[in-house]
């Protein structure tokens, strides 16, 4: 049995890896580790899991790390993980990174948003784990640079349409919209439940750090440089995140050929679900599951491309593309462990 | 005083419309009507307000509302109205409906969206109540067709940069998202708590009937036919409305320059909030108020506008305007009856 | 492999149903029924499992019903059950009843809080399906009626302690507070989503129909009348149920006592746990799953003993504690179907 | 014109104080204090208020504070104010407190709870601003300790009952729910959004520090030693509290009898509201209010008398009592500044 680690347990995405996790029949957990609350059990921090999993939490150990598993989760702030994985990789550990340090190629692009990188030379070697899209990378991969949330819900659905020539990849623009998850679990004013009960709103307009990741994957999809106005909003909702894009389509093209496009790219696609004509998806309807539910409606008067596609951020967005990826790393059946039933509400 | 009557008092409009006409100073409410509750207390249906206002409702009867009030409210569904207007005015009485029967100039474009037209013979005496931008007509108009709550939210955000020529016409993008008070409060599945709690979703993609409302207005003021892309979504929340509007700005065109053309536009404007650069408009800011706050966003590499207005869809985008309207129609304080101070949550 | 139907697959029980049974692999789902949605397919009425239940609904007819299936769930309105169960027993079918018609041994109980019941004579066959209190009758039953929602929040905490006389029988007040889709799916304004949010308060005092049904099991439990005052309140959330218990501990007992005497009896009850002292049962940790977790404090200064106790109502407090009936009935797991692991939020 | 100063004007109750007192046409809002964020506009930190209040924070000064301000409210974590007062006092300014520190007579009993007391020779000074019960001597009163919120939602209704032996004082339960915002505004894991929605819990079960604080008075009023059981619960929503007493009625009394007792006690207290027989008091219909609804129900079979009392935990709760305490110590009409008409949703 592979056994795995998840560094980094106890934010939202490292609870839902370990949520995942233990309910995989391929894959043993035999590493929780939290620096917060090193010493206390799991199911203290999150007491829905007692007596599932009550395993002890534990400060992050290199040595120790590299022993106990094979795999391993970073479910960490950017900059950390680019610290801890050069030494994991030359252990001949493999490597799952939830954060944006493995997602760009050019050093320079993450510099500009992020912060100078310590490991640019892991950088090629590190594939961009859109699951759906780089299948084939992913399976031989040492390290996966998870994609983020709001990059997921825009990128599955534009890249077949990009690739196959139906939308113009000029002119796109991506209206986000996230629950409140996506803040993480540190205290802060800005996502407590009275400041966010009642409100909606955009933020960080035009400067989120995901533009740049969703960029530089549209541009190598496009073979052009590709600019794209992003515009996340807040959700008072805990999970769910929904994209709607405007774009324009191809002369000549339609709502049906769309739909047919984006059903055929995705045919051997299990999570990937387009929505009839009329019935936008719903984050609800996602809601726990890895699914991205994908609609599509032509606007005739102008030419318009609308495509909606909703995830959950936490699951889609982070936490089971992430097993989905170890899925194909290791050769196990893409939705182990992801097949849960989704819940009518 | 001035004796006002609200038709429909106890869906959400209308008793948004009493609650604000109960703290006006400059007029008295002498009529509340009702089909389904006609006999009971208004504050029996709406015991926040027992104490208060605990006027009985009544049927609607055309030969005592005209004789029991001078100006009156329809808070009816659309096709209502304009079966009842007519004798209205005839026999002198002022009216601000809130349907849409008295939106349109073009009873084609009306019924188009609707359904026939039972009096297009007044739609050129009506004058469309967007405050702000049609105060000096709204004055002396004896019949206000109030703008919907998702035209407002584009429309005075749009109409000054469209005036002032600081923004293309072509090419909009309007995706708005709305509480759920929007839909009334008719038993409907569709907005049951379940069903909304944790749900964010697109609904009347490119078929919303507040479409050919908006772009008649745009045209108008363009001077030339203008085509709304307009997406509206449903969030989980009571009250507010934010509209997020994509378009091309003039070359030149600064984002500060944007911001103060909407200043001075509406510099007399006391509803009108622009926000400082960084903070965009929250719903929650708005929220039983009859402001709408206002953001702006010029993305430099693309040359995009991205403006985004906030109201409270019950307010400004219903019963505020409305009462708005009815002080400029009678001369009192165009603020009066809407000056309660803002809460903090 | 066992036939398995849900008969009223479409409100929110049945769904939970649907879903916990596609789960299962112990049973095949072989009908769905839907009075009001026969001829869609079951994904069609709820999005979130398509491509995982696909299966038309149809229409109930006894004929097929009995051909196609070995066992079935009833989750319909109280009334429509106690008309078709006689014909399916009579033709060997087995039952769980998720509404009032079979929960009471006393016909003339059941009519003063419901109607006349038209098969009186069933009640003694049927057992009271509280799964971890009524193992063994279960185990045996061809007709369970399945306990409701309140009661299972009560009768779990409660009964232990009276059986084992740490509590004294009188002067009991269950204090409950539930989430919204206990009051199901059909539209009704009281359960709109503007009606609910931010809103608290009780509902039905000291007049809900669960209170005949507590206190006729409380009363078999402690050999004597038992009267309990209940309060149920409505909390805006859409799943969950916490009750907070207060009555008078036997003198000389203590709260570790009272904790212990839980842990005792359900020793051997996967679902039930017990909270340590000083972290009361929250909703939010059996959300989505069939535990109950149950909290104890003992007063000293007034020797009042208070206990908590938080299940899912549409899991532990409907389809769950119905699929654990079903699975003791054909000697199954009793924990098969239901072992999800708990979502951290 | 009187001068009002708010001393911790952002957090919760102190916003809230601004926004009443921004409204109110007797006082003059002449000084607003905050440690943490001196030197910013009111408005920065509420932006609902730009334009209303964006007067500027300060950090305090009592020399300032005193030259500046005839009477202060302190909203200020307890320990604080009982620093501050009583330079205050000596100056001869009046002073109504928010916090605990002088809502206690005896100030063992403050510091069995608390910590101890810094001026225990005040306390003999200060009133305990319930305004219904106490008026008389607030408005006297040069300090008055504010009830807290669970005190005021549980003596309301119990003081009358109790003065005029309709209720037995022994055996009282309090079951209490309470909205987040009584948590306050400083980051907090226990009160972000995805921590409390689709929660309910109890917290602090029998240990909750305003247990004394109510017992206190129920003591007063009864004339003899009450304990008092008493388990507050978060409720997902951000304002609101319902308070579901239990007690034993004395022989003989009848729900009408209660009501009418209730009614009789505060025929002249604009802001109680007794409500009819069958509709139990919603927190959504007090919402933004100083009302305090009361509902009766009594039990017939266990002579169990069962009292709610719903108010905004905020506004009667916090700092609209302290506008109704500020008023009366000022022979203004007890009413003023908080009179908007409560909102229908």
């Amino acid at each position: 049995m592979i056994r795995v680690g998840v560094v980094g347990a106890t934010g939202y995405a490292g609870a839902e890896l370990v949520r995942i996790l233990a309910g995989h029949r391929g894959v043993e957990l035999s590493l929780l580790t939290s620096r917060q609350h090193a010493g206390a059990g799991f199911s203290d921090i999150y007491p829905s899991m007692a007596g599932v999993v009550d395993r002890p939490l534990e400060a992050y150990d290199p040595e120790s790390a590299a022993e106990r598993t094979d795999l391993l989760f970073m479910s960490l702030p950017h900059k950390l993980p680019m610290a801890l994985v050069p030494d994991l990789l030359a252990r001949g550990k493999r490597v799952v990174d939830l954060s944006a340090d493995f997602r760009f190629r050019d050093a320079a692009l993450y510099e500009q948003a992020y912060q100078p990188h310590s490991s640019p030379e892991l950088l090629p070697r590190a594939v961009y784990g859109l699951a759906e899209v780089y299948r084939e990378e992913i399976r031989t991969a040492e390290l996966i640079g998870n994609p983020g949330c709001y990059p997921t819900s825009v990128l599955l659905p534009l890249v077949p349409l990009i690739r196959r020539r139906m939308l113009l990849s000029q002119s796109l623009v991506a209206d986000s919209k996230s629950g409140v998850s996506g803040a993480g679990r540190s205290p802060a004013q800005a996502t407590l439940f009275c400041e966010v009960a009642e409100s909606f709103k955009a933020y960080k307009v035009g400067t989120h750090r995901h533009t740049p990741e969703m960029e530089q994957i549209l541009t190598r999809e496009a073979g052009q440089p590709v600019a794209l106005t992003f515009v996340p909003h807040l959700v008072p909702m805990s999970r769910g995140m929904l994209t709607t894009l405007y774009g324009r389509a191809q002369k000549g093209v339609s709502s049906a050929a769309v739909r047919d496009c984006l059903a055929d790219f995705y045919r051997d696609a299990p999570f990937i679900r387009i929505c009839p004509d009329g019935r936008p998806p719903d984050t609800r309807h996602v809601r726990g599951t890895n699914y991205c539910d994908i609609g599509v409606h032509l606007e005739e008067k102008t030419g318009r491309l609308i495509v909606m596609a909703a995830i959950d951020n936490l699951v889609k967005g982070a936490a089971g593309q992430a097993v989905q990826n170890m899925n194909l790393m290791l050769g196990l059946p893409e939705t182990e462990g992801l097949t849960a039933v989704p819940a009518p509400l």
